[in-house]
């Protein structure tokens, strides 16, 4: 088993530079959220064949190459530091410092005892300007509820 | 200025375990969304004078001592304790710590060089029962975006 | 919602001592594992109605008191400082510490790309003696298997 | 004493992708347990002239090559971050955090005052599929208890 | 998306160090303020393309090289490690940590529920000699005022 | 010697809250910056006797009392946990973490080699509202340059 | 299962200060090392029932009150905070510190791969005064050599 | 003054491994404990010119490249993690862990307010096997004691 | 062994305010250096039968209150959290963060391979007007050589 | 602006090496401390035109080269780890972990209310051989006295 991480896919950014194209281009191109193209990017999540294939042609990247560095593992959570110092991420890890608790709180109320899986799971990010002109964020979570067995 | 603490609301929590009242159901006397509710009962998020009236009134709490307990400006970030030992909290941590550079990517790639604000924010928590009988939750996260200044 | 803490059930760890029960009898009379028991008297687990009333009436221990302590739903984590400094709970942690990429190789490898649930997860504890008469703990951990959603 | 490290077993992780063989496989071949021979590549545990030999032969490296990688003691511990990042280590390391002390609650009462060894120590992985086409991972920890000297 | 990095500009210091140019006749030349120039030198602020064309310019550096190095998104707070060790900005970090919540309440009581922000932000630097020939700094920081949002 | 902490000036707060007088009133009172008004109620910044006399004719409060919790030297850096978690907080460290080597850089270039004292430091903020209605913070942080000795 | 704890025994300290009695004395009379009698009074050794009923006889301390606060089983490594402050202990640490590698080679060369267990494990203190007058502290360290299992 | 450090005796560590030979072997040959031999080796005591020269003579390695390797002092502390991920020195930290109150109890009774010397210091390791077969470790430690200074 | 701590000379502290002495004062008193006797006075030195009897007396505190309070074992080092927050004790750390491998560098270089001792130890504080009026402070620390022992 | 750091020095300290010259004697030569000019050999003091063509001179290292590594604005506090893991660096630190208050009580009794500077600071080391032949170590601290600012 190898890992597949951060500095294998520097070959990818580049390709990425080269070709000026964005996530949101590339999501279609895979098939896949542009979220996830990014976290693939990042070593963050697992490339299938078909990933590896699409990425060899769409980029002309030798594709041995690419499936040597993609085809392994991800060795997941080893991008960010923690906590988080870039102020992007941080503001994610604050909703989380500051609403933890509400969370469960709300959770535990209309689930019963359980959590909400970060592996069942997929995220979608969408761009809002409201009435006003203003630009709004939206990051959408979705996960599977797991209530804690009885044992 | 006074600190709104989570000691401070024990009288909320007890209350509310007394009237046997869920947050969804206090988000419609409230006129709130039901984490911002529990946001207050955790003292992470501001009370308004008609929010101290309603839970008074409701509760049947005295309102000076509720006052005296939520009017003040709430100490954020107190009440998890980082990185998480509960695991509900810990997997919307995990998700930062796994996606954080994977929603950068996207996010500047989308929006520019700015962040999304955790200030100008809300957040929303909805059941989704799919087809399969299979329970998700649905987690909404909306941030205004903030260019950084150019300076 | 309340939390169940490892203080509030104090009264618990008080009337096993007096009433000189183990885990082990205990077990039989709220019908779960014995690990599971005693992580509900730590505040671990969650008791459902049947086993407060079962525990309330077994220890004679008032309902509303018993109930009072331990329907809310557990603050999981809290009870261990990490890394553990008590020797025991240490060996569990450097099992974690020495073999952990040793089950991730494994895991991946027979299972594809994913997680064992902690949550849909059950534990329990068997003694051994050999046939030299040397005394082993067997310990098995068992939760389900959960795939990395694809998106 | 030279200490065999996960730097110096890059060459086993690669003639293993070469091959194309699982852990499963090996265990065969080097008559170790997979999480045992897994550990070895991770530099975890102790390959014995014979483990090296075998491999040796098995990959077609060079003897002294891989006799100078590992036949030293292991420098245990430094493969896995503590708190791990990694969402599958972490989940046996929440069981510890959240199970700590019911484990040894059970185990003290079952066996007294002593510690499970996590050195005269095994562990074995299984995969079972219930009948409702669930599958689980089982993971056993078999350890010697040891007492406490008194003294 | 690549990341412009501390690193990335060492061609940067290089060309000002042989230029012996100072942040304050750069700030000139760029048309920004001496720290937010600084900060670009760091990886800690964005170089619009202007800023690239117009430093490539000056210094003779090859457009292209610069423009690989600086035309990313910032992965911000990476160049100074908390606590910081260095006393010039330690002392910065300690007027945070001695008057953090002396300003938390003139801020909260002046201007509502909310933060200042770091993002829509800018600082500036002035140098002051006083009457009787004392030398002083004068740091100012401006941030737009954000209000917490109710919900 | 004693020392003026947070706990003991519990008295002051509440004397702040009856008598409903903000931070910029009691800078007239006392005749210092509002800042250092609200340092002085955090046990964060001293007290002169004269401080405390006005303090105490203002509010009524007991002379021996406030002067046996108020004369004694603060042991400033108490009330701030590091990295702060609250949020208003953190935006101040955040500046520090982001743009600390970019002032070091202005500062020593212009200065020499020294630092800016934060004892020999004032500090003062301002709300600015701008022709298009937005509020923004200004915050001065004034302190005397010290160079390091050569020896 | 209930944990004997530091302060649980403050009994046992204030009757052992009252009683003038030294640990070198209390050997004696619980007929166990000087270092076992003080961690037993530090809540890290497990007391039997013989030697509370010894120690409640010999200090006429009701028995009942120390075998409640005894008779549990040790919750250990509470006691010192580490890396430790206190400059005896550190000195005991440091040694762990600068010579922990050197240990490690001469004890694998020694005895193969394995630890010295610090479970089946005594201790004893020794005082020297060499010829010239010049007192040296003994410390002896005795642990049964684990080896690591095979599997 | 340079410092030795455990990369730069990398030299002796191979040429150890080319020849064979113990640490206890080396003792013989060098005239010091085979613990200081190895901790000389990891760049943790230091090597007198005589010790280079026996070494190096040993060994066949040029005395120009020893002597710039270890002349210099120590660094001392740097070799082991804290705490120790290594099971074996981890069992030594764990003594102190458990034990440091005790030691410390005992050693200020028997010799008053002071410290057992690390610096004044020595420490042997012996291997001991008892009537039943079981081997044990034996480790003395033996430092100078040194009173607190009256002042 | 009881150990005197912080909290138990609150007498102290209250009896020296009362008395309005310092600790300059109360050096010639007990003849004992101003610094050892705050260091009494914070459970950081010992304090001998006589120290005792003439606290006792001089402040007539009751004596036997006073011994159970100060007659035990410094736990040394509880005092200052470190990093220190508070801006003067942080000035003392500051010059071992920056100077610490230059004293190392110097006292090897003249004085061999070992340590200045903390514990064969003695400090002094001396106030300075230079010719300027500017006020100086003059720490000295003196520590007797103590050599590594070779073993 | 560059930064002066250890690595860029390293020609220093092997130029020193091949003389065969003490701090001491480059005190002369450089006319400063020789605390400040090992502090200068790590980075952690600024060299002035003068000591560069002093230090260039003195041991024929070519001026440009010096220059470039020398003259940039010392990136203090790096070469420390702290906790110091290193003994003789531990006692200074251990010095301000238990004297630290002693200090701070002392001082503003002495001074009022202010700190020492580590800036506008000087330090010398002396060694003293008393009249019994013991060796001591005198370190002397001196630092301008600095009152916290009324504001």
């Amino acid at each position: 088993m190898s890992l597949a991480t951060l500095d294998s896919s520097v070959t990818l950014f580049e390709a990425k530079a080269k070709k000026g194209v964005s996530f949101d281009e590339l999501s279609k191109v895979v098939g896949r959220d542009e979220v996830a193209v990014a976290a693939l990017f990042y070593g963050q999540a697992k490339a299938s064949p078909e990933d590896i294939k699409t990425l060899s042609d769409y980029f002309g990247i030798d594709h041995a190459t690419l499936e040597s560095q993609l085809s392994g593992f991800p060795d997941r959570g080893k991008s960010v530091e923690m906590p988080p110092k870039e102020p992007l991420i941080y503001r994610l890890y604050e909703i989380v410092q500051n609403y933890g608790y509400a969370y469960k709180a709300v959770l535990n109320e209309k689930f019963g005892d359980g959590i909400m899986s970060a592996i069942s799971f997929s995220t979608h990010v969408e761009k809002e300007v409201d009435k006003d002109g203003v630009t709004w964020v939206n990051i959408k979570l979705r996960g599977k509820w797991l209530p804690f067995s009885r044992f």
